[in-house]
């Protein structure tokens, strides 16, 4: 039953969201860049979650128990830090400290800081963290905190809000609260919906939301709604606030060009009248909530298989299939390992971990930015060990989430499927040719390509553990089992497959390509040329110096075979790690133009990275 | 007023839907793979559209006047490739080519087929293509062709669905028809919703559409509706047709795992029952009807900058401005250059178009997947020249459809501003540090990095006439102007922009580190080292002869520094250009990391693309 504040209390939110505008205005000044007028519209959102609705521990802001909050609309930073200044996180003269080099309080906020998720500022895509986050909180958690995303309207065009917003319905996440800032104007133009509140109450409401408008000054309405919102079961809340950029700026509020500018000669007028509207002039009595219950110790490190890899040599196994059954594996081994794919998991073969542990697979739908978003939100605070996979080149779909994972320091693992030319029949638009450039521009990233199935259960095993982004880049088609069970596979180290004490050249494939590379050094052998084959195992770090080593071994010859476009791929990442040696030359094999539906071995000779072809490259190599 | 089909037609539709479903059936059978009951779900919608509803001219698919269609899900193609051999404009018995290496009826559709405008089959794209057709008809054209999009029920999850349904509703594209095949079924379990119809409707006409619920296999319900489509003024229609996945396929009908696979040993069965349902045996009375009136002819090549660039050496300007100073020019010498944006566009410089010709520019608010498939859409059929703008890291955001443009051969050109951390205090978010990357993985993509603004004109104009996906590069940050006016650009053909008889070594940069880099020469010459500054002008195609050249004069040695990640820019294009050359060593510098918020100047020297650094490259390299 919902207890109105009493007055006392709502004015004292009120004077709170006046000093996180003063702040805002002020550390804004100080940067001379930045955003006080999309500020200025969540004032009294932050005041009533900060100082009334959430719960949370300021001893440890990011702890697994608290409240989440994401700054969808990652701008506003300057009044989310003021937040957590008046909250008491730090000292309030910090905040002057905002954009300069030397400090955390960036002008969009990242990790960096003790109290943030999540990297925002890229803008649509904090609702399907929160809805990761929540998703676990209800599921696997099961605990009582809550999570809020604060959205801007002009992000709200984005579609992947549109993404998360129906899986937030569908999945019946009754602990999330989106609270969408209806301030009608962007950065260039009002919105195209300006204050057309009834349509988004419409919108949200068909896309399965307890849908409330509110007006976003208002502290009392706001406290109503929030509550309402943690009343609500079986959907979650859209709390729609009606509310004016430049909210209180005199001659500044609703106005247009105001948007990412400091008030500059304006801010003293502002600030006087800002600091009229306080009524409690002293310090605060207000203070967070502490989180009702404890969230579970969960613990995600030391991931192993369940069981080593067990393959007979020269079995044919598709290394889609072996990440399906080390998933499954490690899944065993930890209960906090999860998988989440969308709508493909019978073609990725995610489905193996879903057929033994369904609760632990989140199936995303045919929508990859949310799929990535739920990801790394359903790993935050180290709740889970997420695998995402789906076609590889599905992932391009999601790239701007992939690199805000990298701000956001995410550890998600990434698998896609279907790489290259070598899907044969369905045809350019499903084949992944840029994915490894992709992954490879993503800082701290590791990018695994395994050749065979025994290297791909050991990838799965090594990205669960590592750090940063992993992708695993796994084949369709069925291919050769060619280590051991007992291999070991180290990040960064790659393996010598065939290799004589005369070698003149170095081929460097992985998967389809090693192959055709050790069919090529076969038939090099008849014309007299002795070819050693390399299979980096990862790309992302690529063994320099295993290259470098064995290239100089080899004349300083290097044909490098890959099923990906030239750009960005094995071939370039060759190149970088040789770039500073004289006599080294590469020969670089690639699929140069878009390919086309036929079948896979027509297609790997048709696009120039068949045996055929890397015999030609190396002798041609040969004459330099 | 609707009249209602005669029944003979009627049932001729429903045997053309049975024919068509049977030529799905025996083509996936021939090529062993395929989606024939995802074919199957919309046999009468095309019957319908095919034989009743659409404007077209066989004798020219792609004609300017004829009635656009787009199949959204893209793996039905088996069918719309029936329904065109079915209206006459191919052999019937090609059909039994589906999927062969030397037939362009490829698992996807492509505009390799003269009947198809864009690639399909990465899932939820068409809409903003076809949205993209309609605005150039209803506001450019001014003509009577309509534009159908067909949606699957799974595609419609997508995000970039609801980003173009909303663009249709704002700009009230009543000339487009979007229908959703709700078969209820997924790839790998069923949809989301399923067949909640009343769910799809209320959230589409939230989206400001006529919503109209069907029985998607009745065909005067559909004859009705598409009549009613054309009809109503002010706002987009969109059929909610009630399907079956696998419609008419007895036990196979409505049930999963059904998905993209042939019928196999079923074919028979089905086929039969099908035969048995088609009551006219013979030819058939049903052909296309006619466009209604003629759209306009319009030429859009040899575009010209109105006048030249006009600055004056050593002049600061942004390359960003110069972007839309160029294309305001560009736009003045052919009334079919339009300007796209994603409400950027008073920082892209894009409305500087806008205030010249405020009708061609297209404002797509924040909604970046949406902005290039309209872009796409817009330039189908030669009907414009589109220019797309926003910052170069958002486009990571349509890297999806970028890809999938080049597949559908595309002639759009897109320019990303605030690349690098030369962008300074916003923060990593939102700088272009994989852009380079992304372009250069587009087939056939030109990839332009002007360094100053005499060479961003000509790159606007270069652009402008050039096939393909071409890409330009701004900076956010004044740099000096270095060319005259009169200077002449080439793509692929590099400029030296300082050299002396004895150079030892080669700097390579652009815009902010070829001013670096020039600064760099000029420290290392009182260090006794000469050094050969150059700029690419275009990184792809890069300038290999004249690189090679210049690094043969300049001891073999280069210097590359860019303002982007190491993966796929600027330096892995320099390596891949000199691959094949002994004797030329490289020193690549790059953003190692994520960059943070600061001043532009303080983050180019923090991370490594300083003249400073390059200074210490080029003392390095002399030892190699």
């Amino acid at each position: 039953m919902y207890r109105k504040p009493e007055a006392a209390k709502i004015q004292e939110l009120r004077d709170i969201a006046h000093r996180l505008r003063i702040h805002s205005i002020t550390s804004t000044q100080a940067s001379k860049s930045g955003h006080p007028t999309s500020c200025a519209s969540i004032a009294e959102v932050l005041s009533v979650l900060f100082f009334n609705t959430m719960r949370y521990k300021l001893s440890a802001p990011r702890d697994e128990s608290s409240d989440r909050f994401v700054l969808s609309k990652g701008h506003a930073a300057p009044i989310l830090y003021a937040a957590w200044a008046e909250a008491g996180l730090f000292p309030i003269s910090d905040l002057q400290n905002l954009r300069k080099i030397d400090s955390d309080l960036e002008g969009h906020p990242t990790p960096r800081l003790n109290f943030i998720d999540v990297g925002t500022g890229s803008l649509g895509q904090g609702l399907s963290i929160g809805a990761g986050m929540a998703y676990v909180g209800k599921n696997y958690d099961k605990a009582s905190y809550r999570t809020y995303v604060l959205v801007g309207d002009g992000e709200s065009a984005e579609g992947s809000i549109w993404e998360s917003l129906h899986f937030a319905g569908h999945y019946k996440l009754d602990n999330l609260c989106v609270i969408f800032d209806v301030n009608r104007l962007g950065q260039s133009e009002p919105t195209s919906l300006q204050h057309s509140m009834e349509v988004y109450r419409k919108r949200l409401d068909a896309f399965g939301f307890n849908a409330i408008v509110v007006d976003g000054h208002d502290i009392e309405e706001l406290c109503r709604a929030f509550f309402e919102a943690e009343q609500t079961k079986g959907r979650p809340t859209a709390i729609i606030a009606k509310t004016f950029k430049g909210k209180f700026f005199p001659n500044i509020e609703d106005l247009e060009n105001w948007h990412g500018k400091p008030l500059g000669d304006n801010s003293k007028e502002v600030i006087d009248y800002l600091s009229s509207l306080i009524k409690n002039k002293g310090a605060l009595n207000l203070s967070p909530s502490s989180p009702i219950d404890l969230a579970p110790k969960v613990s995600i490190s030391n991931i192993t298989l369940s069981s080593d890899p067990s393959y007979k040599l020269g079995e044919q196994v598709a290394t889609r299939l072996a990440y399906g059954t080390a998933l499954a594996k490690i899944a065993a081994s930890n209960d906090r390992v999860i998988a989440l794919d969308g709508d493909t998991k019978n073609s990725t073969f995610s489905e193996k971990l879903k057929k033994v542990y369904p609760e632990r697979y989140i199936e995303c739908f045919i929508a990859e930015q949310n799929l990535v978003g739920v990801a790394i939100g359903a790993a935050c605070r180290d709740r889970t060990v997420a695998f995402v996979s789906t076609f590889a080149t599905f992932f391009t779909r999601a790239f701007d989430q992939i690199r805000m994972g990298a701000i956001s320091q995410t550890n998600v693992n990434f698998c896609g499927s279907h790489c290259g030319v070598s899907i044969g029949e369905d045809g350019p638009s499903q084949m992944g040719l840029e994915d490894i450039a992709l992954f490879r521009t993503i800082p701290g990233s590791t990018v695994f390509y395994p050749s065979d199935a025994v290297s791909t259960e050991r990838a799965v095993e090594l990205a669960a553990n590592t750090k940063g982004v992993c992708y695993i880049r796994t084949s369709r088609p069925n291919t050769e089992v060619i280590y051991s069970s007992d291999e070991k596979f180290v990040i960064g180290k790659s393996k010598v497959v065939k290799h004589s004490a005369n070698d003149q050249l170095l081929i460097i494939g992985s998967c389809v390509t090693l192959y055709e590379g050790l069919k090529a050094a076969k038939e090099l052998e008849g014309l007299g040329i002795n070819a050693r084959v390399l299979d980096p195992f990862t790309v992302k770090p690529l063994d320099r110096d295993g290259i470098i080593a064995n290239a100089k071994e080899c004349g300083g010859r290097i044909v490098v075979a890959e099923d990906h476009y030239r750009e960005g791929g094995l071939g370039e990442a060759v190149l970088s790690v040789v770039s500073d040696q004289r006599n080294i030359v590469v020969k670089h094999l690639f699929v140069p133009e878009v390919p086309r539906s036929g079948p896979p071995t027509v297609l790997i000779d048709m696009f120039g990275i068949s045996s055929r072809h890397i015999v030609a490259a190396a002798q041609e190599i040969m004459k330099l």
